[in-house]
């Protein structure tokens, strides 16, 4: 089984998959008399026919290393997930090759990190690492199915090491 | 100075000022083979003629008892506050009479709780009580002001007992 070794999510490793959103740097703007930084709009949302929703997803932790069977994608629209708790957590995408998935890669996010799926992403489901498993996801609400999925014929290992 | 005593956020508590989100009941779905389930679309979004966006916002945790000195809305657009650690966060939000604010509220979320603003509700700054002080924004980005203050003659005290 081949491995995929976890790499630190960085904004340049993950730019050809989506945004990750932190709060590196200086905030866009001061607010509420200097007490609150805001870092703008950092995600490219893209909804398609349908609107933004935000729903939450209650996921159970993963142990590592784990198995990767497969990976989707959303066809009609970017997907954000937001963690509510200070944790990190294992983000895993593949590159598009024609219409099927390519290389996968596998991020682990610093605390503080949020993460968007740009529309058509090749991903894998959501996978925390740590209790409670509690996000936020603003994703497309709208008519069709709006997920295709991808089950590798060898799966992959998703490990810290060899 | 009058005091507001700050009351647990719940659903029918909050409804006149906006939506609660949090994993109470039942998820609507489960996905990812059963692996997640999916609360679904739990807020209502309202952008106007503008456009839904992610912002990041640190704000400085504050002590209780608070002095409040302002409220302010947004007639544009809804707002949504995810809280990215396992913290509660004080709500703050006030009635509103005629086109200024009435009676004023305060509560205090749970851990896993999350808070949508309908558009034009009077609200507080965000007041994060520990730690980081993270919060993902869901707002309006258009263009415009899109903000109105409204600062007390007298401020008040927001406590939780007299």
């Amino acid at each position: 089984m081949k491995t995929i070794l976890i790499q630190p999510l960085t904004v340049e490793a993950f730019a050809p998959f989506g945004d990750v959103l932190d709060i590196t740097g200086a905030p866009d703007k001061l607010i509420n008399q200097g007490l609150c930084g805001r870092y703008h709009d950092r995600a490219t949302l893209d909804f398609s026919d349908g609107r933004a929703g935000i729903s939450l997803f209650e996921a159970k932790p993963r142990d590592l290393p784990l198995t990767l069977e497969m990976v989707e994608r959303h066809p009609d629209g970017s997907q954000t997930f937001v963690p509510m708790s200070f944790d990190p957590f294992l983000v895993i995408t593949a590159e598009n090759l024609g219409d099927t998935p390519g290389q996968v890669h596998a991020f682990e996010t610093r605390s503080g990190q949020a993460i968007n799926f740009h529309r058509g992403t090749w991903h894998g489901v959501l996978t925390p690492l740590h209790a409670p498993g509690l996000f936020a996801v603003v994703d497309r609400i709208g008519p069709g199915a709006n997920l295709e999925e991808h089950w590798f014929d060898t799966p992959y290992r998703v490990a810290r090491d060899v």
